[in-house]
């Protein structure tokens, strides 16, 4: 049975204050928390006795109920984990002859998942945000990631500092609606591919970090059309792009 | 100033039961209802004294109070309108030589919205849904679309009678994990691409009349990586697949 205590400490960790002092976050059902198993350090697991997991033997039997009572979820599902955060450290990174994505202020929980979905699928192990990106390890973007999470590392860094150190090895591609037409544009094996802010696009001083800037046209081009496309479709549009054989 | 009535109506148009027996929906923000004025009959339009429009002398000036009284959004913005619903017959739709979708119980009205915006980004003018995907008009599809309702046609029908006929003219696409490789695949000019409910994939009802099937295939090939991309996704990359020059 949860203990009072208990139950408050897991819904506390809906706080990104509290996830970060405990470092700790939480991911439920059970393809997420398996995907995350291989790859972070799991603290706590409770499962219903719907729950059938690749690990059956090591997590508490808690009931519908309590699951619920610890849930972020509005329909709670069979399991919920505790795991550790890591600690992903911009020195440590290592993206020499790699593609990379750097995300300057995602704001969407939603959107933020959405890329590390899209990452994962197109082979981009690592993510650098600014400080205003919205935390990795909120509930909304852990499920979102449909357990990508797992297989990209996410890094929060002064960006810019980041990128002035790395513009010197690779080219810094900048997604901007003054760019060059990303299907005529020379693209490399690596580098790194940064996507602005929902709102704004990408900061000046970053633009002129990069040193290359790519447009994706629509179509028929010069057609009247939405202004932009959502930030999540921007990024897997370019990285299928960089990805499709040439 | 708003007459209970009033609210009552207009609040009712967030069921759909409601929108159909009425012919009428809500669309909230003036980037939203002023893309949308150009493409549908409009009904009523609210402005708080924050709305400059582009119809300054046509709406109906209220509170912000009124307006959180009507609105959808968590945080209301200026203007809120209510539109005619087109009759969207598919018997008259016009195809041919052009590059469709199809749409199979999508489930999302996110997802919706957000293919819609995808479809006007890349000069899709026809969608065509089944009976089982949510439903256009509700806001949260409206909103998504950030205006690219206001080009895109959609249409609801029995998708199996319809791709039927359509077969013998064009190719239809299914997208699947048992298709070819869509750098490697020939895409035609014109045809109607079919992206399947986000749970389950398209229904092998359907699958049996596509002419051909295509895989965003992921990176590198084999990589154990996400089961699969979110179809507002996947139907970006393959529309961006299609429109990209040869």
């Amino acid at each position: 049975m949860l203990s009072k205590n208990r139950i408050k400490y897991i819904k506390s960790l809906s706080i990104k204050k509290n996830r970060y002092e405990e470092k700790c976050f939480v991911a439920e059902g059970s393809k997420t928390v398996e995907d995350l198993l291989s790859s972070f350090v799991c603290r706590a697991m409770y499962g219903t006795e719907r729950y059938i997991g690749i690990r059956p033997d090591c997590f508490e039997l808690i009931t519908p109920a309590e699951l619920k009572s610890i849930s972020n979820l509005e329909t709670p599902q069979d399991v919920l984990a505790l795991f550790e955060m890591p600690e992903n450290i911009c020195d440590s990174m290592d993206v020499s002859g790699k593609l990379s994505l750097a995300l300057e202020n995602i704001q969407d929980a939603g959107n933020l998942g959405t890329i590390i979905r899209v990452a994962d699928w197109f082979g981009i192990e690592n993510i650098m945000c600014s400080i205003g990106t919205v935390d990795v390890y909120n509930c909304k973007t852990v499920q979102a990631t449909m357990g990508a999470l797992a297989r990209v590392n996410v890094y929060y860094c002064d960006l810019k500092t980041c990128l002035m150190k790395l513009s010197s090895e690779m080219p810094i591609y900048a997604t901007s609606l003054d760019g060059a037409d990303i299907y005529a544009a020379e693209l490399s094996k690596n580098g790194v591919v940064v996507m602005g802010n929902e709102g704004n696009g990408i900061s000046y001083e970053l633009k002129q970090i990069c040193n290359s800037k790519l447009l994706i046209p629509n179509y028929p081009k010069g057609r009247k059309t939405s202004e932009s496309l959502n930030v999540g479709i921007a990024t897997a549009v370019i990285c299928a792009e960089f990805r499709r054989p040439r």
